[in-house]
């Protein structure tokens, strides 16, 4: 008899839950999407839907409607009666005994949360601490996939080093993104990035940073730099989903913008929120 | 209220079953191991035992042990009665609301599963067929992690090519190893396979091949090969936990060994079943 075992517990491995047989658990295999609300307005879930469409491809889950996920996101949404929201949901290929390749009849699950965003006030008034970590992903993170360990491991070196978040190095000695934001340096008035050609997500909060940079004729250019040029600059942010705009006041050992947010990140916060109201 | 939603099921968040929050589906969060018995008797267990250990210590999850954990694969194999059993066992680092950083007091979760190893002496007489597949996985794949998006990709492109098995080759144009399997070639009387000091598992099944080619006076080369190389060497084999060795006979459009088992792999696959007696 195929026997299975949750902690301490025997049963038949017949009996088990779907949710133990998900191959996002076997093997992460699937894909993610996070976005939030602004005063009870989603902010671009379209544009993160088209991401996520453009990920199951990249990742060849089939069969899976949109449109469908778009009504699920608007109902539980509405149901949680949330203002300010995030909104977490992903697909698996589905749920069957564990072989590498998957099972011909095989349907996708599907599974979103709806918490609040939490207050990100501090963060974006103060600043916060970031520390580099070797970007250890694999070559296609234009692909936002359940494979985050690396992610996890860069997350919590900096939260040994006492900072919020990991800047990826990668073994060219340049920086791509953090393990949960994207990355930005303001070095002699202009913004810089890197390229999404790079193996970087296509952050949508960084194309609305760059737009408002456009607004404010901030020039930008997306370009790789090193460590040693976000210490040298004279402003660094990150860009998250869940907090838009983070000012970055120590980077490693070197304090950034003297310990402050800096005027060009304060005027994007400014007017990012535009973009959201 | 927080707001789950489970393909078209709409939940409170807080009646989710821990499986739903674990970290091994959000993020890969965990570790694994495979092994079989062979009629009636557990393969090496203490070998995959101190491997998960390692595989425990690399992603840092602590309080896991690992003696509970042999105990548990002895009872659950036990009460399963199955002679020749494949037994799968994954911990993660918990079930939590999904941040990357995990939350200080966050409890492992054990899962277990025991079925039969099915049969593969058609595979071991026959020989199989392999195709090539970029090596797009993490840059620690000594660790064995739920992060095995990159392996499914590459085993589902070999079976669109109708192979059985992804041959992993890097950005260096060496052969790693197998998706789920390690790489041997019979080059002019010696084998060579890549050195684990590459970014490869520490597979048990490896290390008892080479025991066994050593008992045969058969030399080892630990040297990584091109896919040309493998084309042209006089036979090809895998690795693998659950099959010991399995014969290529076909490795993308090149015929290996006129299509059929080579004697060395023969030889290595009778040895290698003494250590299962």
């Amino acid at each position: 008899m195929n026997i299975a075992m949750i902690d301490d517990n025997m049963l038949d491995a017949d009996r088990l839950d779907k949710s133990y047989l998900d191959r996002g658990l076997y093997f992460g295999d699937g894909v993610y999407e996070v976005l939030r609300s602004y005063n009870g307005k989603l902010f671009v879930l379209d544009e993160h839907l088209e991401r996520f469409k453009n990920s199951l491809a990249g990742i060849e889950i089939s069969g899976v409607d949109v449109n469908e996920i778009r009504g699920r996101v608007r109902k539980a949404f509405d149901a949680a009666k949330i203002p300010d929201a995030k909104i977490y949901f992903h697909v698996t290929r589905g749920s069957a005994l564990r072989e590498h390749n998957p099972q011909l009849n095989i349907k996708p699950n599907f599974f979103l949360t709806v918490s609040d965003v939490g207050d990100s006030s501090k963060s974006k008034t103060k600043g916060i601490s970031v520390s580099t970590y070797p970007d250890l992903r694999w070559k296609k993170c234009s692909i936002k996939s359940l494979n985050l360990l690396p992610n996890v491991l860069a997350k919590m070196d900096a939260a040994k080093k006492g900072c919020d978040e990991a800047i990826l190095v990668d073994e060219q000695g340049l920086i791509t993104e953090g393990s949960s934001s994207a990355f930005f340096a303001c070095i002699n008035g202009s913004i810089h990035t890197a390229p999404t050609t790079a193996n970087i997500l296509p952050s949508i909060t960084r194309k609305y940073i760059i737009k408002a940079a456009g607004l404010l004729g901030i020039p930008v250019a997306e370009k790789s730099i090193t460590p040693q040029q976000a210490k040298n600059a004279d402003e660094l942010f990150l860009g998250v989903t869940t907090k838009d705009i983070v000012p970055v006041v120590k980077f490693d050992d070197s304090i950034i913008s003297n310990a402050r947010p800096g005027p060009i990140t304060k005027k994007l916060i400014s007017e990012f929120i535009k973009f959201t109201q």
